[in-house]
């Protein structure tokens, strides 16, 4: 049976509404695999980490690759290390102790490149032999520091205002070699967000134009 | 124009057509909204934490609601309370440092419910004074610690093997009440499985039955 010409608006109407079935599902599919390659990178870092090379990963001077006797393969401080020189636009950091001298390169490093790079410490842990701080500060970083009786004890970097670096890991040698530790890569909105408005709240209140130069000295541990 | 009746099989296809797209809309719209309730649970905890009443969370005996002078309100504290008590099954714990009393009775009270709890620590600070461990183990909670010279300094919990507990804070009064601390709590699988391996490897590596009894003691900070 061949329909008539007046069928024909049928066999359109018919053809359309599979196109477009066809088209929604196509749509569907496209925007699924979209989503799956913007995934939010979800990644944890244990510690200790061995001891391997980071000259190449800091763009320190020598020879390519680099001759000194350290393994030169993959490790947590690597990775923590590359997640951070990822940042192109701005680095927000809530630190209780820092003294590691890799991280403190990698944190002068994206200085030099331009990054934002604001810090807020611990006024007691800043002043400890091998602190970073010091060093940044001259390098012409922003430091902030706590004023309170309690101590700064996050422990957390926000690169590109969209990835959360965060654990129980303090920045110091010690953590990265002989501790347990943990550190969590984060790329979701909602923590992503919570520790930028923390970071913000807490820089605002550590302004020095709220120091008062007779601070109740801590007393508990 | 009306079609004439050998139109009928087309007009049928593209109704049928319609009703499928439809159809797979209808299913990709309650697919959506089954994933949404099951969406992981992604909550962040910012301390320190006003002091509130825990009495009525902790199931403790006296008037309800509780006639004591503090807020009863919510808190980061009270929150961290609710995470840890939704256990039914299982309870990890790593952490360093355990002094707070209202997060011992919350993990005695899951102890006496049935929830197998075990709990691993570091071996410098269990002992000193306020510290809950001796308590715990008292009440015949399963307890392992390190013999490093490092710290065993996660901060960890694992509720049911499915909800993790993480951050900055150590379970200690003075983190709760005084210092800036974090918590974040975690349902993605992601974070969920390699902490939980952590915790059985060092639950294994920390087995009693490889203590030596003349460790090296712990030099460094």
């Amino acid at each position: 049976m061949w329909p008539g010409l007046e069928a024909l608006p049928w066999r359109w109407a018919g053809g359309a509404a599979l196109a477009l079935g066809l088209a929604l599902e196509a749509l569907a599919l496209l925007v699924r695999g979209w989503r799956r390659r913007r995934a939010p990178r979800r990644e944890v870092l244990f510690f200790p980490s061995p001891v391997t090379c980071t000259a190449a990963l800091l763009g320190e001077p020598g020879p390519a690759p680099c001759l000194c006797p350290l393994p030169h393969g993959d490790s947590p401080l690597a990775r923590l290390l590359r997640r951070l020189l990822s940042a192109r636009r701005s680095l927000e950091l809530c630190l209780f102790a820092f003294s590691s001298p890799q991280l403190g390169r990698a944190v002068q490093l994206l200085h030099r490149r331009g990054v934002r790079v604001r810090l807020v410490t611990d006024s007691d842990y800043m002043v400890l032999t091998g602190s970073q701080i010091g060093r940044l500060r001259h390098a012409g970083i922003q430091v902030r520091h706590d004023q309170e009786s309690g101590y700064m004890h996050h422990k957390f970097a926000i690169v590109d205002k969209k990835m959360l670096i965060t654990g129980s890991l303090n920045w110091t040698t010690q953590a990265i070699q002989n501790n347990r530790e943990n550190v969590l890569i984060v790329e979701d909105a909602e923590y992503v967000e919570p520790f930028l408005a923390e970071f913000e709240r807490i820089w605002e209140e550590y302004n020095p134009a709220n120091y008062t130069f007779f601070p109740n000295k801590k007393e508990q541990k």
